[in-house]
């Protein structure tokens, strides 16, 4: 059952040979889907036949938005926190405690409510892909556990024991680290397809290079890709760690040093910028054109958590991308989808192409600007396209 | 027939005789309807009978948001000029010149369709009462065409003659003043509930503050309550003229004197911030923790206009009142309900009260300081009680 979508006043292809620029803008656009996947993309008025029409009104296309950084599995509340800090309390990832005291009390049940909730939140917004952490559960089962709900929603689950030391191994971050490597690992690799690591000099609960080091050869080892959450809070060993190992990709990358921006640029791992995060902790931006400067592919994520962004809006990082990073809207887009995916090292999403996910979503405006003209705006929404027959957008 | 509304987690009633502090919290709340009224306010375990029932389902309820500053009756698109002004270009006012030829042009079922269509996205956004000022006809006609379509949809109605010196005006400012002094404000006086003007001296588009004290004071022969665009882009006399003459609102108030806190402090003008305006426009944002220090009334409102900030989401503005502004995430939203009521003198809404007008807006949240906690996530909207016998959320 074939579906052409039609009304579509600009799509966004991000493949150059479709259209204009970076982007691959298409105007009076029409796609072609067929079986989920995009079977043709163009110019309306050259569209083939198909069994069924959806026509959108004349508004934006894009390809649904990527969001390779999030933490959506865990309990509590820390809304208390959030507010301490904009009175003037410092970020260290200290609080990341009390989520996982929360976390390790939840039922399954409260777990996969609240992960199954934002999810379909951060749908309702556009994105159609989500990477999804644990790291807040810190044993052996609570870690496992978070993993294989995570897996329920999403193939893009990131192991993330070394998000923080706990509580009852303080003092003894290498013993903490040897269960990470060891049977933590061995407990959540069959649930995860990355293994990411929390490193930061900076910060007393989190690991330096060296335990970084050691989480990420052996979760390679275990066959994972690697991640990493780096120099978030100072300059320090992540970024030139996480190229040297071939890490898919560099999150937060703050504070950066040109060693750490010439290692960006020279390797294959991806600089996945987290705006929101600098918003919510009322913290200084990542230089994003210093990096797009050097070449580096730069993504956008939300880093949706309860503690230092509490966001699931890619349409707001890609308003703050602008305001704040000093992006141009398409290079906020581009960075919000393409970049995801290559910072997930899938060429499926983040694209509309013959052979991409048929992931559309739909934007109650006609140009993709409109995503940084209209901050805070709910503009966004993913597309449902052939599902049970039907066409209307979801919410 | 009268509606009872239970399973508020917390209840916004921002009256401080019925709950905890400025706000007037309550929690595990309820709250009678009747005929579109607030009839009863308390703890759901002391809730009278009604004749129906709606469950929140453990939510937040606020009063929906009074947006006392929009600019919502125009046509034509100006994301270009965001783009360049992102890239560097300076924002004057220039630009609403596009707006008004676009305007001009533009069927009146084209101006009503755009204008419903925001009035519903603020809707959908848990805004319940909003401002719509003419100010992109600039000419007799077409100032009074904008407002009265403005008057099909709010009776917050606002005279902007005095937006820019149109084009054709060029070099003859006090032309045009008298024009909008005198047959445009004839016209225009029917379907206006105020009068409002762009004072800034900085804008060769703008008014002086003589200018300014002519357009005020003939409006307010006129019956219609004062309002004025003050101190936007640079110290000048708007905000000591709006408390002389007893305006209701000074708005903007980016560039203040002592002088001009003083008067405030010493006024009723209620100070409206648009803190969408600077995160539009990269500008420095207002010092509303001063204001609030010296005891001044403060609003926040979206100014949702095509130019300098085309945000209809007062979510957003309060988001960004938290994280630049420093005002806690109560003050700000007090300023974006109580004090956007203040702004238009009423009392019949931006608080939740016996009598009040039944505007109730739910959360997707258990605690509204959710609103700065969960940036860019359309959390809020409006709540339908007791209208066709369903109480189930608008959007």
């Amino acid at each position: 059952m074939s579906t052409l979508v039609t009304g579509i006043a600009e799509l966004v292809t991000n493949d150059p040979s479709l259209g204009d620029g970076q982007l691959g803008l298409v105007s009076e656009a029409a796609v072609v889907v067929d079986g989920g996947t995009v079977a043709w993309v163009g110019p309306a008025a050259r569209a083939p036949e198909a069994d069924e029409r959806v026509d959108v009104g004349g508004r934006a296309v894009i390809p649904g938005f990527v969001d390779s950084h999030a933490h959506l599995v865990f309990a509590g509340d820390r809304s208390a926190e959030f507010e301490a800090r904009m009175s003037g309390a410092r970020y260290d990832g200290g609080g990341i405690g009390s989520t996982v005291a929360a976390t390790r009390e939840a039922s399954d049940d409260a777990l996969r409510a609240r992960l199954r909730s934002l999810v379909a939140e951060m749908r309702g917004q556009g994105t159609t892909t989500v990477e999804v952490k644990s790291g807040y559960g810190l044993t052996v089962d609570d870690e496992a556990r978070c993993l294989r709900l995570a897996a329920e929603v999403t193939p893009e689950t990131t192991f993330l024991g070394a998000h923080v030391v706990p509580a009852e191994y303080a003092g003894r971050r290498d013993e903490y680290v040897d269960l990470v490597t060891g049977p933590m690992l061995a407990a959540c690799a069959p649930y995860a397809r990355w293994i990411d690591v929390f490193c930061e000099a900076a910060s007393a609960h989190a690991f330096d290079g060296a335990a970084a080091r050691a989480v990420l050869t052996a979760g390679r080892d275990a066959g994972l890709g690697l991640r990493v959450h780096a120099n978030q809070l100072s300059a320090g060993p992540g970024v030139r760690l996480a190229v040297e190992l071939g890490a898919a990709s560099a999150d937060h990358c703050t504070h950066l040093t040109d060693d750490d921006v010439d290692a960006l640029a020279g390797g294959t791992t991806v600089a996945t910028l987290l705006p929101g995060v600098e918003f919510s902790t009322r913290s200084p931006y990542p230089d994003a054109r210093r990096l797009l400067s050097a070449g580096v592919t730069v993504a956008l994520a939300t880093d949706c958590n309860p503690g230092s962004c509490f966001t699931s809006s890619m349409a707001f990082c890609v308003a703050l991308a602008v305001r704040e990073m000093h992006m141009t809207a398409a290079e906020a887009l581009w960075a919000a989808t393409a970049g995801g995916a290559a910072a997930l090292r899938r060429t499926d999403v983040g694209r509309l192409c013959p052979g991409a996910r048929a992931d559309l979503a739909v934007l109650e405006a006609p140009s993709f600007t409109h995503l940084a003209y209209r901050p805070g705006v709910p503009l966004v929404r993913a597309l449902n396209v052939g599902y049970s027959g039907s066409g209307h957008p979801s919410r």
